[in-house]
């Protein structure tokens, strides 16, 4: 609230427009980020203001079920906006506020020397960068700097001078922390069932997992050399409190992990294989420490306040 | 074009907004509008102004198959806006240019006076108001210039000074034109169904067809009355030359009426009836003269532009 210069965006339009960006259902930062700028709104002009809210994510995101679930006494109008986070979503300028959760650790796509034979980062055998050879890491590494960059410079186009934009994204100095882990198991799976003939090696070899963790340095590294906004808090939180006290249990733990990666499975694999992924993958994750109270206190996340430069 | 007076928006922004409503999947209308203004921007201006265009529906509409099928070459950023057209839907003075194509005669609710046994417009045993008495008629009249008025304030709100508002609708002098000889037929279907005890006759007596077939005049006057805009062009128009030709054929006539009046029977009557009511329902069109051609040519719409005042 304190970064907030309302008075600025209502020199030029009494419609505040917010974006949350990749992540379609976050009601309740919405609903904070609206209460905060209309703390911020002078009094001759509480009347005047009006709110204006997208909620993006991919195409493929059910749109439908978050229509059905906007909360029935929202203080804005609420409009969904297909796509993705790496590219324009928006006209220039008509952006006051961005939010985005969650959404940045996914790469647009894999690059191509992941799974070309002949490239020296080839990850034969692999699916993601953690146990890989050092080419490995860094084709990841360059590919979320460009992806972030992308990104920066959409946002920076969307929103107006001034406007702020927070980022929430996992974020670590170490390479293995527990969802890392689980990625780990699932490329173990994987590999399990193509030995058993249950997919095939060259499906698995055309796979890698489109997601990179990045360290705080490399994210503000990016930002930096990007140039078009300044940054107004970066900081580094610990483990979400309700983990910290009870780590999440399996069922739970499962129906996010489908939630959130089962469309890449079947995408990738097909639909026919991905019941058997998850189901090996839960029995990995049992008899491992990923879920144990001791390991789940060592995720971490990078909030950061982004506003955007005036020319 | 003549009428699109896009310098005049652009002094203020360089987003131009445009809506259509109650439709959904206009993209046809939607690049004739944004083509339209394009031709009027400023040579100068041609590189700085972008498009965003809105897409309403009920929330009941499939948002997601809307989404997959936006054109890919689009010339504009596109969102998704769920609510009734009966209602605002977007900030004060956000948006240039309006369009909603037949959903205006559809009425936001049935009036309570046409189910109330004790009003002297219940309407005993019918759907509609065509066989039905004065006081029926006058109520179902009523209701259409009550939803007109309210949706013309509320676009009077969203659009800015000199906004354009395109409307295409069903629109009569006479009373008895095909569709309104298929509701007639439906209401039909339902009293045999409750004869036979297939549906209770309390539920049809509960039912009234939320729509209204209003006169050039009728619509008219409610636009002068409401005096918030101005009346640019209004033009009656035929029936469209596709039917002139040939009338629809009966496979693709059910589709449509499934389509858009499903959802109605299915809500009042259940779904375990809505096949049993398209069924019979469609055997009494095959062996009326609805979808003659002498008939079909009786369809006509009005065609209506127009322009928000300035204050």
């Amino acid at each position: 609230m304190d970064k907030l210069d309302v008075n600025r965006f209502l020199a030029t339009s009494n419609s505040l427009n917010i974006a949350d960006l990749g992540n379609s259902v976050g009601f309740m930062v919405v609903k904070n980020i609206v209460e905060s700028m209309k703390r911020k709104i002078p009094q001759n002009k509480q009347d005047k203001v009006q709110f204006q809210v997208f909620f993006n994510d991919h195409v493929r995101n059910c749109f439908d079920t978050l229509f059905k679930s906007l909360p029935p006494n929202r203080e804005y109008f609420a409009a969904g906006v297909p796509g993705s986070i790496h590219g324009r979503l928006f006209p220039k300028g008509t952006l006051h506020f961005v939010n985005s959760s969650y959404a940045l650790h996914w790469l647009s796509s894999i690059p191509n020397e992941l799974i070309d034979k002949k490239s020296p980062a080839f990850n034969k055998g692999k699916i993601f960068y953690t146990d890989s050879c050092n080419e490995v890491v860094q084709v990841y590494a360059k590919q979320f700097a460009r992806d972030m960059e992308v990104f920066l410079n959409a946002r920076a186009e969307e929103l107006v001078p001034g406007g702020l934009m927070t980022l929430l994204l996992p974020c670590f100095e170490v390479k293995k922390y527990p969802l890392v882990q689980v990625v780990d198991l699932l490329g173990d799976c994987l590999m399990v069932m193509a030995e058993k003939g249950l997919l095939s090696e060259e499906k698995l070899d055309s796979f890698n997992f489109p997601r990179y963790n990045a360290t705080p340095k490399e994210i503000e590294d990016v930002i930096r050399k990007n140039d078009r906004f300044t940054v107004e808090k970066f900081q580094s939180l610990g483990p979400p409190s309700s983990f910290v006290n009870k780590p999440p249990n399996i069922y739970m733990f499962m129906l996010f992990l489908q939630t959130s990666w089962g469309w890449l499975i079947e995408k990738h694999f097909g639909s026919e294989v991905v019941e058997q992924v998850f189901c090996l993958l839960r029995k990995r994750i049992v008899t491992s420490s990923v879920l144990t109270l001791e390991n789940i206190k060592t995720v971490s996340e990078c909030f950061i306040l982004l506003r955007r430069k005036a020319t």
